[in-house]
């Protein structure tokens, strides 16, 4: 096994973000789960956007918000998803390579638009998607480049790609090869109603060894357990996963492994903006440390560093250096 | 004379920004002049957006950034200004219409693409402007609705138009039938390099009173007169324009008649992000108040309360409500 050429690859839905403000009201009118995901055809996706604020447009996609963060913070990166080539395709691609981030999936030329991602900011800052996959849906196997798998330290995949049955198969594709060429594989659970959806199969996928680490927020992983209490939810995680980071907002996050737990607390913040990212961010963080070697509570302090830089601005893109960030706080990099 | 309809009507340049950070030596590598706008072509605008780092993008235009915040503070605003049906195009239209000004340009069905400032901002705050015009140099004669035009108690130009022949046309059309129907016509002289190009026509719009309210910033005023002393500028406009409003960032703006000058201080900030629309916000909140029939320093201090909002986020558009920050700030909103 020879070193590999990236430290994280990841392999999700290649989306941009349509961010505006809304009151809670625009949310309760539109019977929106508040904090929530959910997936959108077309029509309704153009139908949200007229009744939208004045918005903002930044890429984002979960686990590109994610690799553009580990290409932040200095680490070599690579992701996989589907754009189509049109507008929002172009300005996907121009802004992952923008970046550091390798990106060379071909853009479709025919069928559904470039996906995007209605994003409602509350007052409170919390953030309530509406997400039209369009072309990324239709990632499908042979997207998957069976050398930048095998020649990524880490294969990173969101949970939100188990939606199409293509990606699915894409999903598994990229395990196996990762776990062929003896790589570690991660998977965030995304959102607790996709956790509801694909439960048995995410569930199977952590027993099975298929996913080696697993990202879950406190929502997520009582979903996927099916328990209101959360050190139940732990506690079951613990006997299945290899290793497992529960994100608990401004309360920080627990590592798990079967023989300890790590608490690491949030970083601090001047002002909360919007929540978009927060997730993403921290999963950035946190495989930039595995794959630099560092102890865990040290991966689980860059990504508490990533995560805050994120939630004090709209978007899920960082705006400044997070390598310089977690220099500034003392952090090997 | 009836009383208008709307407020203010503005007549620009339809662009949407994409906006990236850059460092100073991005700019002197690229030959740009820090703080300025250069209009480039469609290949030299495609060249410099893959040369940019990760951008975001908002609508722009000055003219259209000015109305828009005309109809956040709560004054009927209304917007002429030419897109192409394309993604971009859908951009604008959306986000204007949904910041609550009317406008119905027909969009080009053929023809260059929808607009775009391609917006560098440097560590310091200051942006430099890249635009390709696109669809918005076709703005012609016909796009000019009569019945808006006499229906609004102030036309506002901006000078950015006076570039493409038909704009030219457009702009002429729209201040006669303002003069005709006893309204105000009133021009940002927008760019102290797009003074130099047009010093002798922009000087004859103010003398021949095709123009009654004139705003410039400290570059323009001195470049319209070509002399680097700033009281004499002054001095020179007094003689010219029946109303002037000269801007100077932090130390405030100037309000100029032939009998007076009032002094208006810049509104304080927390933090400096991003200069882009500081102009464009100032003259939304100088021509609200003189709609509103205010006195001209309590005009400029809305001016300078928007300008203050504009630049400590990204981007030209409010991410607030200008009325309540009008209302907080203690002025008849």
């Amino acid at each position: 096994m020879t070193a590999p050429s990236y430290h994280v690859l990841g392999i999700g839905n290649a989306l941009v973000d349509v961010i505006a403000q809304a009151a809670e009201d625009f949310l309760l009118a539109h019977g929106m789960r508040k904090g929530g995901m959910a997936l959108i055809d077309e029509a309704q996706a153009e139908a949200l956007y007229q009744e939208m604020g004045p918005a903002t447009e930044i890429s984002g996609g979960s686990a590109a918000n994610t690799l553009v963060g580990v290409a932040s913070l200095g680490a070599r990166a690579a992701f996989i998803g589907k754009v189509k080539a049109d507008g929002l395709g172009h300005t996907f691609i121009h802004d992952i390579r923008a970046a550091g981030v390798t990106f060379a999936t071909p853009a479709a030329t025919e069928g559904p638009a470039t996906g995007r991602s209605l994003i409602l900011v509350t007052p409170d800052g919390e953030r309530t998607m509406n997400t039209y996959l369009g072309a990324a849906q239709n990632l499908r196997p042979d997207d998957v480049a069976d050398a930048l798998v095998r020649d990524s330290a880490i294969t990173y995949l969101e949970g939100y790609l188990w939606d199409p049955q293509d990606a699915k198969a894409a999903f598994l594709k990229a395990a196996g090869l990762a776990h062929q060429a003896g790589r570690l594989v991660a998977l965030s659970l995304s959102d607790a109603f996709c956790v509801d959806r694909f439960r048995a199969e995410f569930l199977n996928l952590i027993r099975s060894r298929t996913i080696d680490l697993t990202f879950a927020n406190e929502a997520e992983v009582k979903s996927l357990y099916q328990t209101a209490d959360f050190d139940s939810a732990v506690a079951a995680l613990r006997e299945d996963a290899v290793l497992g980071v529960v994100t608990r907002s401004e309360k920080g996050c627990l590592i798990i492994t079967r023989e300890e737990t790590h608490a690491v607390p949030a970083a601090p913040i001047d002002r909360f903006v919007d929540a978009t990212g927060a997730g993403d961010l921290f999963a950035a963080g946190f495989l930039f440390g595995l794959a630099r070697g560092l102890e865990l509570p040290a991966a689980g302090g860059i990504g508490a560093l990533c995560a805050a830089e994120i939630i004090q601005h709209l978007g899920a893109r960082p705006e400044g250096s997070l390598r310089a960030l977690a220099e500034q706080n003392g952090y090997p990099v």
